[in-house]
């Protein structure tokens, strides 16, 4: 498909300018951005922007997709409770096709929510990666394997069947949490990480109570606890990362590792505010997930962004806490680099056309005082005229282009509650 | 207008339990809540709901509409310094055709967010009823008078003039704020309050700074030292009430004043977080509001629900700290209340038709759990599918009925940008 955008705003987020113009995407990439140029090239569809606004897609850097069943499921309770009395009974039931199908549902919620790419985090992983190609979609996993299950050689098989034979999946080592892990098997995950070179990515430091029982388990907190196990000589990084200590953040900085902030989730659970103007200032690459749908209980990364500056600003009792303008980054540049998506993270030529358009015939764009942090503090799901990954558009005006009918995905989502619940 | 919405579920509010069924409007009042049921009724229009969700519109119960002109104008700065530095100069020159028009502006974006009426308190009260009557939206104004103006004899007039004149507007005592008014002024409106029977409206305790001042001025909070002037003899409320003392809550409870919450202010000024829990447990009535534009950014109630429960969870450490159902009932029946709206509040025959559709066939509402509390944990104002106000339909899939061209309002509104700034 050759689609030609004209009439556009685009963000590029190599920097934060505008360009006025154009932008071409020929089979899946982007082979132009800028001034109005209409080349002799037979277009598949030309599309008038009206002056809307392009930008990369956002990374949704954290989440668990199959999820979606336990949504408004058990609401209420914190963390460690809900997880043992609610989720985990209900997820030992779950099959690959069910967890398939909730993904599903997922991936139509991370579209109206311009989200091109999530790193996710789940049970079933073959199957995960076969919905989200059906889809077209683009999905990072990373192992969610704990003292229950599966084995590390289940690990190791996935990290290589998973890996390089499709565009649009990757998979991460990766870990549940220090809590839910023993020490023999966390380091024989970083073993493997020697043995791959690879990046490891675990929950890190969510809750004060985690913390306080790695310190009571090994007197050290999760993060200087793994990071003197080998875990991060190749990189990775932590989702929440909540309840940091200055050591901690020291780790960050040095193995350059990622912090993929969820306030969503930190604040429905109650688990606390992490410090993300600090994170910043350090230099500590920072991104932006939902979590689970479970723990949100939605998918939106707008109102994630939302709720990064304004739980900053309270955290710090400071009004300028965070720039609008960094939160899009963590959103886009940053969620990219967590998750190693170097090919889709900013709109310029030769990359993945992973891109949406915002409306700003809306009027919450409107006037147009500062339109890049006007998307950030007043955008919604609303905006989001169109999301197209690796140049296809799965997502336009509202209607999905995703294979299968939404009302069968809702109503096979509807079925699998009933039957396990 | 006679207008028929069958295959409905409906939420009424007078209590949480779902209606299936139907919802008949005639002469802009509801006139069947129940089952299915047509009776032999030439109608103007029948609406498929498709098992949509029903509801009484969302109440803005703070807000000042006419400063979207200031909307991501001047980020980043706290209270005191954003409203003398940045606001007051440039409200200066705004005329009351401008504040219509920017009122406009906030008006189509409260359509989009289910918004059926707003309290407002800004400049030109006259200019302003004048717009929302035009555009047939549910207004309740209140006085911002403070000691640079106006008049307290312009305040009485107003009080009188627009007044009962308009089913769809009416006005309300009320001054700024403590910090901007003299003893002199504050007792002059006390009076009124009581020559009328009249509640009396204030921002109130937003600050620590504004607790901290008055009490240096007075020897007591806000709150106190207003009650001690007889100003709450006949009820109100207060906008923000963030910082309050036991006796603060106190007066509110004794009073039956409304508190009308704003979370998506007190977050981007660094403002705090109110005590919403404890407000409950006292037995006060809790509305919410978006404030103004300038402050926020944006006039979106779905997300001022979600940072309700959310900043009280982080507040109380508490993943149960505020119920969703709770939440609901301060965006609905909670307003109605604080805005004194009781012909509009719920749903029940006789009722003003102040209505929204809900998009139930959108994956953040799937699968159905807890319909109510997923609305407020997982909805946005993508979920809006038509907004009634007083049995017309001002919003639907996307469209705006107003009487104006929204791209006339936005071109005007960036006229006026260009021409003040």
């Amino acid at each position: 498909m050759n689609i030609r955008f004209y009439n556009a705003r685009i963000l590029t987020m190599q920097d934060t300018k505008l360009v006025e113009g154009e932008l071409h995407v020929k089979d899946g990439k982007i082979s132009y951005i800028g001034s109005e140029n209409e080349p002799d090239v037979k277009w598949d569809r030309e599309i008038d922007c009206k002056r809307n606004l392009l930008l990369p897609g956002f990374k949704n850097a954290h989440t668990h997709s199959g999820m979606t069943l336990m949504r408004t499921y058990a609401d209420g309770l914190p963390l460690q409770e809900w997880l043992e009395t609610k989720i985990f009974p209900l997820e030992a039931k779950m099959s690959p096709s069910d967890v398939a199908l909730l993904s599903k549902l997922a991936i139509l919620e991370y579209l109206t929510s311009g989200v091109t790419a999530v790193f996710d985090m789940y049970l079933t992983p073959e199957s995960i990666a076969d919905a989200f190609i059906e889809c077209g979609m683009r999905l990072v996993q990373v192992s969610g394997i704990n003292k229950f299950g599966p084995t590390l050689e289940v690990l190791e098989e996935r990290y290589n069947k998973l890996n390089g034979v499709n565009d649009l999946t990757s998979f991460k080592l990766g870990f549940h949490a220090e809590y839910t892990c023993d020490r023999e098997l966390l380091e024989k995950i970083s073993e493997l990480a020697h043995k791959y070179h690879a990046p490891v990515y675990t929950h890190n430091s969510e809750t004060r109570k985690e913390v306080f029982e790695c310190r009571q388990r090994y007197g050290m907190t999760p993060t200087v606890f793994l990071n003197s196990l080998g875990m991060f000589d190749y990189g990775g990084g932590g989702y929440h990362c909540v309840h940091f200590s200055d050591e901690d953040i020291e780790v960050f900085k040095n193995r350059g590792l990622s912090v993929v902030t969820n306030p969503g989730s930190n604040t429905k659970l109650a688990s606390g505010i992490a410090p993300v103007k600090r994170f910043l200032q350090e230099g500590i690459n920072v991104a932006i997930g939902t979590d689970g749908p479970s723990s949100n209980n939605c998918l939106d990364m707008f109102k994630e962004m939302s709720l990064v500056f304004s739980l900053s600003n309270i955290r710090e009792e400071d009004a300028s806490s965070v720039d609008g303008v960094d939160v899009l980054k963590m959103a886009t540049i940053g969620g990219a680099k967590a998750m190693g998506l170097n090919d889709c993270d900013v709109l310029s030529v030769g990359k993945w056309a992973d891109l949406i358009m915002i409306d700003m015939h809306q009027p919450n764009m409107q006037p147009e005082n500062d339109i890049v942090r006007n998307l950030v503090y007043s955008g919604s799901k609303q905006n989001v005229k169109l999301t197209m990954v690796a140049g296809k558009i799965l997502y336009e005006d509202g209607k999905f282009n995703i294979g299968t009918d939404p009302e069968v995905i809702y109503r096979e989502a509807n079925d699998i509650l009933r039957r396990l619940t």
